[in-house]
């Protein structure tokens, strides 16, 4: 154990900052120092990085990623920054133009799971760094629900592809510190061989677990399983794969 | 800056790892536990890690991982551990069907991106975790040369796939310490909007940075222009969106 370990342990996300708290430049500056020097693909470093401080902007990303029922995600725009991560072919296609050369790769699908796993990479380093500095983050993956009009908001070129966003700020008082529950450890690690023995009992267990965890913040009746089919027992963002080709990129 | 940005600032990835060193399993379960513990969409949890520590199962890795030319990554064989780390929609299933409901979503692309970036963020997490410990690691996306072998050897059942692995082990006195130049900060983080003003500028920069980082590690006559050119300029691992859908996962 040290403080890094501890720090990511009790890590939780933070949907509530304080407002009027700007982040000064050079914590920013360090952060993204960080986002850019994790680890990646063959160095090809195929992705950036949007920082998005503009209120009008950072509103008018709480109605593109609004669900279509429930909460607005109204903490984007009372974040003081919004980083969008663009999966970026746009880079290594002029590099290898200048060569003389055709970039060939990004046509496969392979090439999307390189930029996907980078960018999860590189958020997770620059996520790490802020809150070693006292900030607060979290991850919105609802900037996929319509890539289309992500990318016309922040002019992204062809071969690139928005991936994830997350917002960062200073916690408010209001900023929950309850650490979400995960199934049991011998769900997630397997050794030498995938094995999940028993995976009722420990959903079982982690459904009350959970029930438990979710009356805490005023929600009855409500396990982990009923919460997983509201999400996954109906299509999510069902225009990815044609937005993706459009952009010049391939699924093959 | 603090002790957590230091290290990950100066990191780099290791392939050369003390021998007959091996990890203590309670420094293994705080790695995993830091894995399990990193955000992930909607607390779904849709991914597993295999802990492979069988000699005979890493060797194996090490020629499933090989590339057509050049060096093998014998260092797999080398670290104490591999870890696999697979998308895993075998637990949702599972949990969805103890509803009496039917999993949906794992049909579209969505669900490999939500994957992805979630394996990316939890890899990311036990690599700053493993560092902080004094421990080196390694990404390799090679796993996904060949995903039906990977499949086959790990048992990965339907709705799962192998997204990425990571080498872990203690850093021997060969492994370098020198730390990758990136292009410059202008090119990575933009403002409000996707913006590559004079990007061959700062290419023409880079390329002379990496030249002279390449001929430091006796490699001579090397842009990073010319080195994308290797990865990019061909089709890679193309059968990744087969075998995806073998695994009962779509890509809609």
């Amino acid at each position: 154990m040290n403080t890094s370990i501890e720090t990511m342990l009790s890590r939780r996300s933070v949907r509530s900052f304080e407002l009027n708290k700007t982040i000064p430049e050079e914590v920013l500056n360090t952060i993204l120092k960080v986002g850019q020097q994790s680890p990646n693909s063959a160095n090809g470093q195929q992705y950036s990085v949007i920082v998005v401080d503009n209120q009008n902007i950072k509103d008018q990303l709480v109605e593109i990623t609004a669900p279509s029922s429930g909460n607005k995600m109204t903490y984007i725009s009372k974040a003081p920054i919004f980083l969008l991560f663009v999966i970026d072919y746009n880079k290594i296609e002029k590099a290898i133009a200048m060569e003389g050369q055709e970039m060939i790769a990004s046509e496969n699908l392979e090439s999307l799971l390189v930029g996907s796993v980078d960018v999860g990479i590189s958020i997770s380093a620059m996520s790490a760094a802020a809150e070693s500095l006292g900030l607060g983050t979290v991850v919105v993956g609802a900037i996929r629900k319509d890539t289309t009009k992500i990318i016309d908001l922040f002019k992204l070129p062809k071969y690139t592809f928005p991936i994830a966003g997350m917002a960062i700020g200073y916690p408010s008082e209001k900023a929950s510190t309850q650490i979400t529950p995960r199934l049991s450890m011998e769900t997630f690690a397997h050794r030498n061989v995938y094995k999940l023995d028993n995976f009722e009992k420990h959903l079982a267990d982690y459904n009350q677990t959970m029930k438990e965890f979710y009356a805490t913040r005023g929600i009855q009746d409500l396990t982990w399983s009923k919460f997983i089919c509201k999400y996954y027992t109906k299509e999510l963002y069902t225009d990815i794969a044609e937005v993706y080709q459009k952009q010049g990129l391939g699924l093959k």
